[in-house]
């Protein structure tokens, strides 16, 4: 049953993601006999697994029951990696640890799907964003020359090829998966400027406990923070093919566990009826089983959690030329772990939507 | 002690507004011993008070300690106005009453404030949006001539000396409190539209339950609503000189009981400082003691609830034109039974934030 | 593909438990190919399905993607039982609807799951606590006998060849099988009392609108209710061998959408030492793939929210003889829909789990 | 205006019990004319505030309009003290503080309301539970000896005549009061035992983010924690006058705010009627203002939130001997600064409830 070709790791497992991972991974049918290697985050001052614990320690919904084998979570180990003959690592780890470890992981000759912001943008952008301080850079800039940014709906044959995935982030996936079909098609009036109301649950803000995190903070509230300036914004520029000037997005930390959802304003270049709105969106979206299209019925972030689909819906003006896109999704699986999984998918050349339906 | 120049009364003190109209009316310290009139809504499937029941029963968190006396709250009488002397009515009534009622009330010498949408808007607006069908066309459109719309930083004298009093609503009022300054000033490039993504908690909805008030579907949930349509854009409209062309209004409904925050998006005609916001901002608002000035930190919606202030904060983006402002307010406050106590104060004469802070 | 001796049937797949009961049955691995025919609730004024909808207008969660295929939601007709070779069905109507449509189904050779309280307590205590006026008393008289209470853990062979299982009540599985292995091995010290504080989430309270279930009433508060006549009393009665002096159950209804707690207070008739309690609670649990064993580690309701397990943990006082067990469970799932799917794998002759972890 | 003798402060304003005490106390009738002196906690990892910051800043929800002058919280010194002509001052600071201040505050003339665990108990229960360290212990004896437990219900005449108040637990103030009248009568069969199910609002749990408060955990969850080992246990058997075998009490973290439920389950001597029951309460706290009774309908946590207000109200059994008493409060306003600004009114000779309803 064990099938070494298939053999995966999951670095920092301790995570929110990385809990959705491991869960993800377990049941994925074509892993079955062959479960992940689970290693948690490297030292740090929260995130420290100095020795082996049960997965049911650090995440207790993964629990089994009496009798049931207990799954592993071991201290990060290069030797591990050999030894268990892994073949792709999931990153869910910091930035400045993916980008460390990337080029070292490529020498060993094991592919990777990255869920930090570390390989998302063009070299130079991410730098800048991210503050990465390479310790090569120009192996560094090679890697990213070839990373290819893992969002299946845009790229999927660029991913199936892939040595560096890397994987979205949340916001952003939620915006471009409304804006892609629109864009592609120029329909929209880019001097107008596209609007980007977006609004997330908690687990978006990390495990590290904090003042915004503090169940007295985020409950029964909402807030907007990083206008102008929030990290995602240069995915949205470089997938969308826009500058600056273009677009405005807006974070707002919601009072609920997971989900994001995206209000997204728009003018159109020619005014245009519901129905060629409806098909674009049909025909942009038709062999990408992730994506659902909800029509004239916006989209709620509820229908949307604890799946792996981004769920798009759609509201013109009378004038036929502003137009509103709703997108949900749940930040810790079409926007992290399942969009992760997604790409394993594509990488070990499986069904896009195997064990994530 | 009583005062019956001031005697108040309140019709649908049942709902959610009319108990905090109660709470700050039983408290208004200029209305010591002289208690408002307590009466329900008028028969209606789910409204009804056929006899009298005490405010606890109604709203328990009104109750009084052992031994205390019990407030009442009477089926709504006609004679029972003249009989108590009331001088100004609330009306937190649906708009079809209100608009039904008001011709008596005034022919009684009654003054009122209005909670409903009834007389907010001009006439054949008001009649269009809250679809009214007057039993007396001319009479109606003398009062709607005559009401003013309940905005105290905006309509301070007009108020003071009204008859009428349209109570404005909830986004309406985060919207315009917002936008007025900067509209004032001539600041807003008017062609390249303002979009404001409102958000609001479940007590926006009303106490009648409903699927969408329901603890399962509100909860862990954001949902957006009546794009392009919603009844509170007539007031944004009029309010702010606007046409429909200017503006995109999109509420969404939030899992929290109360609290609605508005982020508005707009472009100034000219470049400008920060500091040449603030100046704008603060002027407006200097003598207005129910608007508060976050500046630079955004406010978050837990700031407002339990208040009556509304608190704006803004950001601008890197280019001095891209304009966020962040509006928030407790619904039922400063945006309902707050608001109208506000209106009391400057009908009777006393300091506009009196009992409210 | 298709196995006609698997066919089954869900009747009221429009409440919170049939849309549970709906994703697990289009997801269980050995009903794939042999999808379960869907009903609505028969007419009532808030259920009524008068004609074909979609799943996925019933529940928007349960929606696939672009070009997928719709799962279909038919209006009950007992004709279509026999068309589409029903072989077991679920019933997730009303306790009136179930006790009055077993008898037919029967006859029609169909087994059934029903997850309302129709069947199961005794016949004189269920025809009391759910006032059931049966048309032929002596035909439902024999089927109650022959109900078997749906509680594997308890009853796994006596399930199997069941023609009638009465799948239990949330509340008391979860009270039930924090008592079993106690109560089993005359641990308890019935003259001194056991005392269940049970709080559930709010879909417990089902789907239909109520002041009860509003978002307002629900959301941050917390309140107990049928303290000494709920309903599920009796099953705990029945199925511990206690009379109504031994036990006390009040439960409260939790500001979240899905999950219950008990807290369960008992003394022990001879003093233990912790590892006897864990060995009492090991032994009786080593063959129950569903139960998952906290020992001291205190289980919280979100561990087994969205699973179908029952998690359990204990404490113990310093005197060795008063007891504390929590038990938590997911209502929607271990609770109804769940031990309804696990039911069926008896039935089936299928591991427990299957489709279940 | 100025009034000397009523001169108060607060040490420790930054905390959630602080922002309630600052709110309380800013807007009290008797202290208009009279602010408090606000300071932070001293020096420690979390709370230092190193100099002086506007309250505001710390509790943006007590901000005032523009043009209205900022109240200031400064770094705690003992000259303030002197300077200010503090007569009474609120310590809201860790227990080590309290213990090691009073001794100090009480040299300077100063009364002291202690809203920590300091001196609540007998001193040497009290040194045990909070493991505290006296640099001078006798002198900490004769104090322990003489602070009152600031519970008005039962202490009121000694509260007035205090230089210490020792303000009581949240859990302890809502089982105490449910508990007080029937055992005062002589009512509770002690050897049956008593269990009290407490469940608070995460406020409780303090200001620090930890990853018990991350709302990740907090949030649709309920835990029960510390069984048979809470710190507010000896304060129950103290003031009832129980000992450890008589008594239950287990808290639970709810997934709110604020507010605290607790069931409490008990057994009487003899049978009684409904009637005698509601008589010994209606008795008990015929004087007491600050008590509400609700008799047959149990009380809900979110009618005592935002009160200063203990909400209770029973159920009894059939047998006429098993009794649940159900008690609700505000964990930040009765279960702590709203009962330390009662005990102020006494100790001040003002009315018990002024500036609380």
């Amino acid at each position: 049953m064990m099938n070494p070709i298939h053999q995966t790791a999951v670095a920092g497992v301790s995570g929110y993601a990385g809990a959705e991972l491991a869960r993800l991974l377990l049941h994925h049918p074509r892993l079955a006999g062959c479960p992940p290697v689970f290693f948690g985050r490297p030292a740090g001052p929260h995130e420290e697994i100095g020795s082996r614990v049960s997965l049911a320690e650090l995440h207790p919904q993964l629990a089994g029951s009496i009798g049931s084998t207990s799954k592993w979570v071991e201290p990060f180990q290069w030797d591990a990696l050999r030894e268990k003959n892994v073949r792709l690592i999931f990153l869910a780890t910091p930035h400045e640890q993916s980008r460390a470890w990337v080029p070292r992981l490529l020498d060993l000759g094991i592919r990777v799907i990255d869920l930090s912001g570390a390989w998302r943008l063009k070299q130079s952008a991410n730098r800048e964003v991210y503050r990465l301080d390479d310790a090569d850079p120009s192996a560094a800039a090679s890697i990213q020359n070839q990373a290819v940014y893992g969002l299946p709906e845009l790229h999927r044959e660029r991913i199936a090829a892939a040595q560096v995935v890397a994987n979205p982030g949340c916001y952003a996936t939620s915006i471009i998966l409304a804006l892609a079909p629109l864009v592609a098609d120029h329909r929209v009036d880019l001097d107008r400027g596209i609007t980007c109301d977006s609004k997330s649950g908690v687990s978006g803000a990390g495990k590290t406990p904090t003042a915004k995190t503090h169940f007295m903070h985020a409950a029964d509230n909402l807030s907007a923070y990083s206008p102008f300036n929030h990290r995602h914004t240069g995915e949205l520029l470089e997938q969308l093919g826009l500058d600056n000037s273009n677009i405005i997005f807006t974070p707002h930390l919601l009072p609920i566990p997971r989900g994001i959802l995206s209000t997204i304003y728009l003018t159109l270049r020619e005014p245009a009826e519901p129905r060629a709105i409806e098909d674009c969106f049909r025909r942009f979206y038709s062999s990408s089983p992730m994506v659902r299209w909800f029509g004239a019925n916006l989209p709620a972030i509820q229908y949307s959690v604890r799946t792996n689909y981004c769920d798009l819906g759609f509201a013109l003006a009378p004038d036929r030329r502003r137009l509103i896109v709703v997108s949900c999704l749940d930040n810790l699986l079409k926007g992290a772990a399942g969009q992760a999984v997604q790409n394993m998918n594509l990488l070990f050349g499986w069904p896009e939507q195997e064990g994530l339906t």
